[in-house]
């Protein structure tokens, strides 16, 4: 059997067991996902940079480092900016005007506050001209398996959020495959529009083989965002050609910016 | 000149930058911290107990493993178990007519989620029955020198925590030496009953020089609560001979139960 074909065994699998936790038969038929489209990969740097998070999260950056960064956004024409709450006022205006999006984050990046004070977060974030919102799940009730809680933490966020996007960070680092896909058919199910894999403060960001998994379980119906140590452009591609539809890296300009190796062209 | 009466010239000095900046010669005029009581270091397992903040702050703890935690905290005499938002029902509940304190905690670990989220935050953890509230200073705010904006930050916090103590956690693995004084000075300042060093999961964690430090700008005015890597006995006492009054660790039940050596008898 293919790693592919098991992958698909251990999924329906898994979102049979949820639908019965949940009495949701509904998780178990959710429509098949469809196939992801198929992209050409992004050679050219216009297209790459329009697939990148421009991402300052570093808890002690500058206003100065903030401005740079939305600078760098719309000279390079990335899809957005993602930044802590405190710094979305200075996004939003230092980037009216542009077609730069501003990300911001929600239970950032533990997951653990509880479902009031994110949903409380995502409301004000998005009040704040946030028009995307990276939240991190309940880890903690993931690992009790308490499905439940998880999925009524993902609901209250993307209620919040309106007409944001909301990209569930899955944390795979902290993750086995089995709760990796839990952890994506709750996002589905909450009616996220992205899945992402990582914050970018755990032990391990993404994966090719993580990424892969997840488009696997979300197929064509959502996004699928790679995050943590992206470093290169090599890791880029691959990561994209894996499934991703959008990274988030503080190199973009460095991605970008390099040469296509001559065999890429 | 001695290291002390270096330190004791350097605050003096961003005590009066900061009141000019601030336009409050209150800074400078801060009634001089009073000298910290002297207490004697307790070698007796009980008195030992009482200065330990029972730490699970892992994101992906699970719910047998909290109340573990709590069991823990009623049989050894901790002061307080500290917990992420999500669990302080759960913990209220396990710990319902016993002396051990809730503690959970703001903004965390990064502080950068703004201050309108932080009041929210803290406001909520009260009403549903923390007692101590650790927080994360703006870092970013006070890598900008902004001290005001540091300020109103820390006093938004102060004044939804109502009767709750707060702890302002300065995550001194990010700071200068002026950096830490200028938040230890803003603490005081805003009304907080504590400086805490570390998250945890900074680069690093409580130092005995920080607690020295930090215990010179506060004098007896403030609790000084050390955190971050302390896994040892040996390590506990030295930071409580610094001046902490309060340790936080999940390593609780190995330092009070290990035997003092023969010497500390």
């Amino acid at each position: 059997m293919s790693e592919h074909d098991r992958q698909a065994l251990q999924i329906a699998r898994v979102a049979a067991q949820l639908g019965a936790a949940l009495g949701q038969p509904l998780v178990a038929n959710l429509p098949p996902a469809p196939p992801p489209a198929v992209h050409a990969l992004p050679v050219d740097a216009r297209a790459l940079a329009a697939l990148i998070d421009h991402t300052l999260l570093r808890p002690d950056a500058t206003r100065a480092q903030v401005r740079q960064l939305c600078d760098e956004a719309r000279t390079w024409g990335f899809a957005a900016v993602c930044v802590h709450g405190a710094r979305v006022d200075d996004c939003r205006e230092l980037l009216a005007g542009t077609p730069v999006r501003v990300c911001s984050v929600v239970g950032f990046p533990l997951g653990a506050c509880g479902r009031t004070v994110k949903a409380f977060e995502a409301a004000q974030l998005v009040r704040r001209g946030a028009q995307e919102l990276d939240m991190v799940i309940d880890l903690g009730a993931l690992n009790d398996r308490d499905d439940q809680a998880v999925l009524d933490d993902l609901r209250a966020v993307v209620e919040a959020a309106g007409s944001a996007s909301v990209k569930v960070i899955i944390e795979t680092a902290l993750l086995s495959e089995e709760q990796k896909v839990v952890a994506c058919l709750l996002a589905r199910l909450a009616g996220a529009q992205w899945v992402k894999t990582s914050t970018g403060f755990a032990a391990a960001g993404a994966t090719v083989a993580d990424v892969a998994l997840m488009r696997q379980v979300v197929g064509g119906a959502l996004g699928v965002k790679a995050a943590g140590g992206v470093r290169s452009r090599a890791a880029a591609l691959a990561l994209l050609a894996a499934g991703a539809t959008r990274l988030g890296t503080s190199m973009g300009p460095a991605i970008v910016g390099e040469r296509p190796a001559a065999g890429a062209r």
